[in-house]
């Protein structure tokens, strides 16, 4: 860690939410993330592009309590549309904008490789939990001047493809980086950050602890969505990640500076 | 080339036709190709799952002088068809296969870049013409081990991705590597290779030379789409591509043995 350290930090930035669905908020993004200093990697959700070419192609999505059952029909258009088109288009503007761009999913190198959800009550289809991340070839990749662009997708090791969930994807892969390099993690989305009420972008909370977060928690005041990526956050936090951030795309642009607008997550003392 | 010659030969496989329709054969074909010793590339074309997907789309195949003219929306199901859901199930595959693939278009890395072709009498739309091969790149992550699967898709450098041949981009790459690698370039489909008479397998022409070629080809006894295939062969040949191989996707396998069934092809003595 002293080595990670002495380096530029790496910035492992998630777009996700309805960025990807609004060209203009994403070119900024892009920008904002081009003109980052130091080591960087771009993770992409899905936006509603796959939920559109699903409806156009007659695929029907299903949802078990909010979730996304991945028929193997849906499984097709999530390869065609998140690791076809989705992640090829950013890497095309991200090298007109200077960066060595190079798009993956989880099966390309062997990057991230899951193990399909095992049937319980609910069977998710072929949706993918994370077992591992070869962070080996991603510092390498990232030494080398090269800038990973990943999409939701992973593979079983055996030939079968699966969509796994791009927040798990940008987590696991900071921590896993967390031990080469000094790690700030970024989910960034079209909203400011974590809101105290999700209509008042006046109502951003600029720093949260853990402390903070449980009592915000226990209120009832952080609840939906923000919970399991707020969960997701302090689980990087103690598994390596320095710090990680929730905001809108484009306020990347201002990451490490007095004038960010978003919400800054360090790890204060434990609850009791 | 001291050097390359000392190393084990590259092989660049390109895959066409319809073997990307036919899975028992792309499964022989990757199988035989994981087993080849030394580098290789892979190279796939697009078979008919783009005009397939088109179709569904409701998108129309525009077609002059028997050419693909690429709108935008074409291109767009080019991108999810060759470069996400194809380029994406073969790398699985060769992964399960042992063989650390990496899929690519021409964005990634900037491996190719291409201008798109400027309307003249035919406006090819989205399509483009080859301008330059990372080489380097791709010799690097050879040296590392792994094995590039590129689609037939290209970009300008200005965040515009382009569709281009397949046939073109093995060829490009093949003779931006021969500075390297002593390389073998093979041309791989359904058929057994060059055949006099394309409805009898009988008739695989085994060994052809430049002036062999121009003798059949004035005779009319190579005509259609191997012409411009052969013509390909021989330009390579003369940009220091060692030996090309026209055959069937599982003969793969046999190259370089005395059981290889296909069409080799070498420089012989330039026409008088």
């Amino acid at each position: 860690m002293a080595d990670a350290a002495a380096q530029a930090p790496l910035t492992l930035l998630k777009i996700g939410g309805e960025v990807l669905d609004q060209p203009e908020l994403l070119d900024a993004a892009l920008r904002a993330f081009a003109a980052l200093p130091g080591p960087k990697v771009l993770v992409h959700g899905g936006g509603k592009a796959g939920t559109r070419m699903a409806a156009r192609l007659g695929v029907e999505t299903e949802l078990v309590d909010g979730r996304r059952i991945t028929s193997p029909e849906m499984l097709e258009v999530a390869v065609m549309v998140y690791g076809g088109l989705m992640n090829k288009q950013v890497v095309a503007k991200l090298q007109a904008l200077g960066v060595d761009a190079a798009g993956f999913t989880g099966a390309d190198l062997d990057l991230v490789r899951a193990q399909r959800r095992p049937p319980g009550r609910i069977d998710y289809g072929l949706a993918g939990d994370v077992q591992a991340v070869r962070a080996g070839v991603l510092a390498r990749l990232l030494r080398e001047g090269v800038t990973p662009v990943l999409a939701p997708l992973t593979h079983d090791g055996q030939g079968q493809l699966l969509n796994t969930n791009a927040d798990t994807i940008a987590s696991e892969a900071a921590c896993a980086l967390a031990g080469a390099f000094a790690v700030r993690l970024v989910f960034s989305f079209e909203k400011a950050g974590v809101l105290l009420d999700v209509a008042d972008p006046q109502s951003l909370i600029r720093r949260l602890d853990r402390a903070a977060f449980e009592t915000l928690a226990a209120g009832g005041q952080i609840a939906g969505g923000m919970l399991p990526k707020l969960q997701n956050a302090f689980a990087a936090l103690g598994r390596g990640v320095q710090a990680v951030y929730i905001c809108r795309a484009d306020a990347v642009a201002q990451l490490g500076s007095p004038a960010f607008e978003g919400t800054e997550i360090r790890n204060g003392a434990p609850p009791a």
